[in-house]
């Protein structure tokens, strides 16, 4: 099929701006230009907006896929100059100007934002993803959830030790905040489910293997809050091992150093390479497969084409490439949909962007987190209060922020899981 | 494997209760056996107990799965005598007193209870349930959410005349109430997205058509009752077509009278028929396959095992046989509890199964629903109105109770949907 998308006249007359991308940065950016003298089409793979910091609560059942994905049409459906397409974009035709989906369609732009976001690396071997998913997306989380709860489930009924050890194993691949995250919630999980649920099944049965390659999880934290997370970690259960690093995904996880892990859960969260907006801009990517932008987000060589969030490599005043981050793809959004709201007002010169640091924050599970800013290090109690606070707050309306308080005070009160869902063979 | 369940010697000196399946029925009696002198396996397929009744509400997008689905580990958790296994049961050896399952363990039993339930009747056509499923799992529910999001988009964007008219037709086979239900929420959904939401789609454009092969809707209901629904579920925009029974499911639904129509979601409610109890006791079945049994809910000729549920035919004190309903499996379960546990403390005398009717209701939208019991016939806003408070409250714990009225006060207060999520691929 090959069409223009834009049916309503009054849309095509006007300059088109097309947002790839429905993220926190290609959403900022949408929501910028609601409602200004420019048409804007924002096109996605998917009808929602994911809340992914929290994705690993839906992972590990406090929380549903709804809690945390809001539809994209329901942010920015009050905006008539804004269309929306789901759909695969598969390229870009510099020349011609136009976005090519999968399924052939052609849309044309005066201005392209690409907000594409990034990818796990798999570091070349993409065939381990089945067997050990990332957090990027409500399928793989479900998936995660439903591997975690059968092990559970397996591990009770079998006569086989080895199968019950296997089911009674995770493994999360990189120390990251996700990493930490994500074994966190699982060991939690774990030690109130296996003591309150299960017959046959004892608290340490339940093994989760933290695989970190470099010398220490948490790198861009603080030093002294890295070692905090790693102590609250192994205090609840969590085996750390670093310069460790994976050689193979096949019948569980095998190191560098040759031994085999068996595990029903694998979760993979070792760093993440750039959606290849690079290949379809035919330029060559930096590190991670980053494109470099200018100071106003433009591609150097096309100004027509904007790059913000995990794709663009920008650079802060200290010529230092900013990190991959919600914060940083979400100021971009908002700077870039200003911009070039202001370009079209004739309001034509902008200030470069400039990042404000919001701070870094992980938490490891029940009143215990890390929060780093230029002004403050918080750990423990008051810091996970402060993750809890600043995580509700930035869910987009208040129906979202009332359900998931709720499921959380009553985890906090509980230590229950309200999605505990195994999801029925069809 | 092949093996015991029962590994913590206790319970195995003890009387072994096997309870096949968790729903209303099988939860109710595993429950009711809660703490006593016998030793209890629940057997089911899923890890949870599914809220039936409001699961077309997952399939419009108000509620997300774990909203109605109760881990049965959950409930069941507190009582050390039960044990609960996860595990799709195949077969049932009458003569070595063991229940088999598909992956060939065997349980073994001093009391048997099945409690399996039904499935939709497909009528011979078990291959229509890919295009056409029904409304009794949560993957099912998830598959319809999604085709009829999916099909607003594709309309959204399609240029193709027949493939537009393709994505905005839902078609739902069977008039009872689940039918009634699905149709009446469908056409709220879209009268909502698609004024508010979509910029290429008009009110008008989608439609909904409720097939019903006999010659009127919610045969169970007082004809005036019945009346008022279909006029309400005129009035938001449902083609209700009586006498017009389904010849095929292929590219769309192929009435018997030869016309075709093409729909991008089709939903199958159209009777049940229950499990495959009367094959795994070699017994002949009754009208839709369901088993007769006794004044104790035994089945005849085979005194340690009893039927509850869809999968029972039980007759009231007129002969008449009970219908397949959540509160008459709920009833059965109770009773039947509360009898083996009388039976264990020597009080070997109970009284017959007595159903005791609590009424019928049948929601078609906002304020409009009726309901029906032996004293009262109500319909239109204080139906309504009762109909979610008995809803509400016959979820199983505070927390739902609580998620589900958030949810609901806010979709009745703004029209919004919060599960507007289409899955992602992997």
């Amino acid at each position: 099929m090959s069409g223009s998308i834009e049916r309503s006249g009054n849309v095509a007359r006007r300059r088109r701006v097309v947002v790839v991308g429905g993220g926190f940065g290609g959403l900022a950016c949408a929501s910028a230009l609601g409602n200004a003298e420019v048409g804007v089409t924002l096109i996605d793979r998917r009808n929602h907006n994911l809340f992914q910091p929290l994705l690993y609560q839906v992972a590990t059942a406090i929380l549903s896929p709804a809690d945390i994905s809001e539809p994209l049409r329901r942010t920015l459906g009050r905006y008539r100059n804004i269309a929306i397409v789901l759909a695969e974009v598969s390229g870009v035709d510099v020349q011609h100007k136009a976005v090519v989906t999968s399924e052939g369609m052609r849309i044309e732009y005066d201005v392209l934002v690409l907000a594409t976001g990034s990818v796990y690396n798999y570091f070349g071997h993409d065939e381990w993803q089945p067997d050990a998913p990332g957090l990027k997306t409500n399928r793989e989380a479900r998936c995660i959830r439903e591997r975690l709860l059968l092990g559970f489930e397996r591990a009770e009924i079998t006569l086989d030790p080895v199968e019950r050890k296997r089911n009674l194993t995770a493994v999360v691949v990189g120390g990251g905040p996700t990493g930490v995250e994500m074994a966190g919630a699982m060991a939690e999980l774990g030690a109130f489910l296996i003591q309150r649920d299960f017959r046959n099944l004892a608290r340490d049965d339940f093994r989760i293997i933290l695989l970190e390659a470099s010398s220490g999880i948490l790198a861009g934290f603080d030093p002294e809050l890295a070692r905090y997370a790693l102590e609250r970690l192994q205090t609840i259960g969590v085996e750390v091992r670093t310069k460790t690093s994976v050689e193979a995904i096949e019948d569980g996880v095998v190191t560098a150093g040759g031994e085999r892990i068996e595990a029903a859960t694998i979760v993979w969260g070792a760093g993440v390479r750039a959606s290849p907006v690079a290949q379809w801009l035919g330029i060559a990517p930096g590190a991670s497969g980053r494109v470099p932008v200018e100071p106003d987000l433009s591609v150097a060589g096309l100004p027509d084409i904007y790059l913000i969030g995990d794709a663009a490599a920008a650079r802060d005043e200290n010529g230092k490439v900013l990190p991959a981050l919600a914060q940083v793809a979400k100021q971009q959004g908002t700077y870039l949909g200003k911009a070039l709201r202001a370009g079209l007002e004739g309001h034509a010169t902008v200030k470069p962007f400039k990042f404000r640091n919001r701070g870094a924050t992980a938490v490891i599970g029940r009143n215990a987190a890390i929060f780093q800013s230029s002004r403050f290090r918080l750990r423990g109690r008051v810091a996970w209060f402060l993750w809890a606070l600043i995580h509700v707050y930035l869910l987009v309306n208040f129906e979202k922020r009332l359900l998931v308080s709720v499921q959380w005070l009553w985890t906090y009160l509980t230590r229950q899981r309200n999605a505990r869902v195994i999801d029925d063979k069809f």
